[in-house]
């Protein structure tokens, strides 16, 4: 195998691009987008591509939004166009009528970024490419048409069929690892040493989604501890000095962490399929374990005491206050007010326990005062639970949960 | 590693199907596709996905037509929706609104497609639908909306960016080589021991497009050989006896046949791509290669005699009557009417030369009498031969080739 | 990747080849390979290699049958430094002194093997080179050091530990999968097709082991078939028409062929360790597998009936006469007759029932009347069993084999 | 894929090894060994070598100076029989006759070295085991005989042939990389972040050698760097913030720094091996390199200097002076004194140039002043450098080196 063969392009390969750059020159990339967008594109288009892309890379933040308004606005939908269109698939629906309406909703910046994507690494860049847009977004709300654009195409393209669930341990590459120590959201990783501990004992596993296209891009990633029996502490979980068991001797798989990987993937949803997909995959491989539990932060709890002060008295147990808190506190819709709350539950896991004294990191402490929840998968219910929080809004708790919460309502 | 892991589900996984399944019993294919479509499909899609899946797998024609009629009309747009959220976007373009109209122009069939595509093996088995959708379609034109759908999505998911060009040789699986023996187009191979002919020898290569979700399906293939001096008849190139020559001895590449092998994928286009992407890898890897060339069938030069009898001299040379028909014969939009050349001239290459006896297998006297042509692909050019023939149908072809095609002009 | 990466050498090694080659002009064989031997050997040794074993692979009969010669007596021990060597180490033992008696035991032509061995592909090249010297060690006994000291070599480079056992089936790469059907030893395979029914379905294994340095070549393989109950047919277990189970559903492995693939590793034994190591994956993957079992030929039988003609009543039983082979016909040190028999027990395996009508082939029916038997392999018991073979030549039989072998007896 | 199948042994597994170690209870490790010796330990061979391994592992020192001495003095030649042997084969050469003198000849540790080999893992506890053994040998010289045989028999298993060339970088397992920092024996790496800077840029390569049998375990690696024009600093070379070239813009590969991994391989030497194909690959995949070169320590120049006090002139110039000892100290065979020399001379390599300020770390400092040699390797020329070397000592070096050296001699 010839390790650099990327590195040199062809006699061959360079006579083309050539080619096709000489013509670029003296061109903006608003021409090479549009040039790109024509039948001219179905040719020289991996080349035209990589041109768009490259002086992409080299915009600042002012030529950023420049580019974005044209995609917004130059490659925008013609209104009139789609109503005649639909007049005329609504009289005659044909391959042809239906076709043209088609082609007339969507706007040609879709196809742009179709186009795009076709040179190795394009999809990274678009990824990249939307977290600009994003920061940019904010300041600059008529970008949204675009931005919903971009959301559309990912949804399709990072479609969990497409996706790889792969184990990343103390074997994997260096390159992806250290994307863990960066992306990890929940509880920071400091140092490769830090990292080994979470990655290397044998009562230690990680997961991640990976897309055939960016390979060395994890999309999203989860810790999991392997365990006896149901932890409450995760400063015990982590300890540096503790002594790892068997893998085959743990009865339960703690999911300690999960931490999405890519900002320009804001909105694409991968953290269901991941617990479900490592559950399973866990189960099969270690019928040892029985039980597939969280052990999650509270994020919300301390911003909520503060909002309510007063509420709930002062001298509350802490667990109580915790299981109060995720069982009644609610946003408008009815939904639960804690956002990892909203998740899971979304998922069809169910308030399992709570812990108080569970992290008391700083972050920890400032966010819960140290208390912690579980949330159980429990597989044959999942299905129920979502469907009756989605329908009726039901939080799913044990009895020791609701009975806390219960406590609290009594008092007041 | 576990050779046989997918082959038994986990006692975890069965318990989460089993919920799934006992939920399905009773309930039509459709209500499962609704069901599917629903928040609730954002949970249990995947185990909905594959009961649908399954069903349609055990469906016989009838059911599969009342399927694609309730996908088609069923899952329509509904237009006066289209109407209003676009007058809505028109007036007050958000992030809102433009969502709202772009989920009312794209039918709900679509995203059912997306969902149904999130298990493993369901992209093969949505390209299978479609495969049973184009041999409904004839009969049944109020389809043809369903294909569009098909198509649009097929050509985001099969993106070049998201293909794999790999070498196909006597290393490749035996699942992925009896594709080629079935999938061969152009010069059928007979036998296992036919196809080593084709794929093993220094101076043959074959290569293929494949996607990440269907990785033992070819989508296209190339065959290639590597030669002194450009060939002249498919026979001898492909001869039994013949002695190989090293690879680095070779000057010519010669591209002898290629081989679309998803009737599903029908519609989207990949040869064009794949051809350069294998003359750029071969440059890099033999610098000996200077000439890239095919070595194609001319299958509508018969057809054109009969339906111009009279209209060319019957002791004409073979090759000028071969030459004038690549340059002369038109379809009514200007464009040539042989559908090789339109593939070959419209992704740039030119006429290089034509040779009877070329091809005196049945096949190749049938429909050229056994006149074959080189189209060339000089990279420096096909920018340039692309733009001409897209926008001024413009043929170029070899001074030899014109001065052939010009002989029978002459003689007219 | 570069896919034909290996097919040219760089500028920089044909300089350095080009340099040794010339070297070479006018120098014999026979002094290339003392040079090769010689300190020069440790920097320029892969090419002299390279040149050695090119020469070697060009030669004919009379010219290998003479550098053999020249390796088993050119490349001799001197017996008188043996001794004196030995005389020096015994007196006083030291690094020195032993390192001076190890190098007059071993010949000069091991050195050579593995100095030979060091280029790409060279193993397997030594290992045809042993092919060659036995077919000639018939009519040349003075060859016979030459081949122990291969055979010594070759049991320390093929050691278990560096031998990797590979599945073999639909997915291997097609140049593996061309050496089953040339290598199955047992029950033929006529063509790709019948290739397919033993490799592909569900119910139906293959492994073989490998060696890292010849990757291609399989040493070993055996076929399994995963069956409910033990088989009593080899027709009805590789049955055209027949239906495939589920993996999990099978209770039985049967192993119904094991062949030796290279002539050249005669006497280097590997079907032991691969069945255990066969049957303890297959036990892992498959919890429902509760018995590991063969379906073996008799090769013997047939011929002792000849041999011992008159000793046994024509009418009785098959499958007494066969269980009575089995059990009683021996060679003079004790050993079973039939070489299968000696080879399954020797494992530590037991007889465990016997089958008339179980291969009705032209050759089943000549070696045996086609009468097959099952070796059973019980591991609990298998250590014990081979230690009662090997101490007592004891052979351990079910109740009902020995109860059939009792009955020609009592018949006698 | 089973990611943890390793974990848990099958049912099938435990029972039979549980068959085996019960029979092992109570026995020595001794008896272990000769059990394992024996034809017993031709079925129950892989359990029992794990056995005997597991207790070596959990063995102090004292307890493996035992073992070791059972195994030199315990499992010793026999001389009388290698003196009968050797009679019987010198008056009668056959098979049986050599057989039976190469038997006598060699020791059964050796055998017994190849039977614990025989488990997953076993290669890389022997070779652990020698390092244990090279610690214990120089107060117990006794063990010596038994270093020879480890020696020997790794020659073997660690032959060229055997051997795969790795490249090292970003993209490698951690548990690799991690070793690469452990094992830098020449420019030490202090963290993770200073192995980045070594292999992440385009301008920098790692390969090591690794074996089949011990897949995380670099056996030896080399560093290098991608140069225009050759380096005299090694600080310039891994300098923190240096800009990093193209590959491909390179015209020279510098060899920096090369280690060896494994001290229980002591004395098999990969070194040379490993620069010629390293070279060989970084020329083929490079066009653009013409020149390979090392940037290398000399390690003896201080030591040597003080022993030779008063020999050169105090103020001689620095490069003359290194030049001088490089070409003209000597050991009392009349090699040269310098070990690195040695080396790179013994390959073929030739004197290049020398660079003071070239190392100016504490330990460069320490042991040449901080001066550096480049020994240049023309693969045109290695061949005839290594002859010369090797039969006449001749040290090849520039005109300029050996001009410089003379300055010093004319002074004298």
């Amino acid at each position: 195998m010839s390790f650099i063969a990327d590195l040199f392009a062809s006699v061959f390969d360079r006579s083309y691009r050539k080619a096709i750059s000489d013509e670029a020159e003296g061109h903006s990339t608003i021409d090479l987008c549009l040039k790109l967008l024509s039948s001219h594109g179905e040719v020289s288009g991996s080349t035209l591509a990589r041109l768009v892309l490259d002086r992409y890379g080299a915009m600042d933040n002012t030529e950023k939004l420049q580019f974005f308004k044209f995609m917004t606005q130059g490659l925008e939908i013609d209104a009139q166009r789609v109503i005649d269109t639909l007049k005329t698939y609504s009289q005659s629906p044909s391959k042809k009528s239906y076709r043209a309406f088609a082609s007339a909703c969507e706007p040609r910046r879709q196809e742009l970024m179709r186009r795009l994507n076709q040179v190795s690494g394009g999809t990274g860049q678009l990824v990249a490419m939307r977290m600009d847009l994003l920061s940019l977004l904010r300041d600059h709300p008529l970008l949204e048409p675009l931005d919903v654009d971009f959301q559309h195409l990912f949804a399709s393209w990072f479609n969990r069929g497409f996706l790889v669930l792969r184990p990343i341990n103390w074997s994997s590459p260096a390159e992806i690892l250290e994307k863990i120590i960066a992306y990890e959201a929940v509880h920071a990783i400091d140092s490769w040493d830090d990292l080994r501990l979470r990655v290397q004992p044998a009562d230690r596993q990680c997961f991640g989604f990976f897309h055939p296209a960016m390979q060395d891009e994890p999309l999203i990633f989860v810790e999991v501890a392997l365990t006896k029996g149901t932890p409450n502490s995760v400063q015990s979980l982590l300890a540096d000095g503790r002594t790892a068991i068997n893998a085959e001797d743990a009865d339960t798989a703690v999911f300690y962490s999960i931490s999405n990987c890519q900002e320009g993937l804001a909105g694409i949803s991968f953290g269901n399929s991941l617990i479900k997909q490592v559950a399973a995959d866990l189960a099969r491989d270690l019928p040892g374990l029985k039980t597939f539990v969280t052990l999650s932060p509270i994020p919300g709890l301390n911003k909520w005491r503060v909002a309510t002060k007063g509420a709930i008295r002062e001298d509350a147990p802490k667990n109580a206050i915790a299981a109060h808190y995720l069982l009644e506190a609610k946003r408008p819709d009815g939904s639960p007010l804690d956002p990892v709350a909203r998740f899971h539950l979304g998922n069809g896991a169910m308030v399992h326990a709570v812990h108080t004294g569970a992290d008391v990191s700083a972050n920890g402490m400032k966010q819960s005062n140290g208390t912690m929840v579980n949330y159980l998968y429990d597989l044959s219910q999942i299905s129920k639970n979502h469907e009756q929080f989605v329908s009726e809004k039901t939080v799913v708790a044990s009895a020791d949960v609701r009975a806390l919460s219960a406590s609290i309502v009594s008092e007041a």
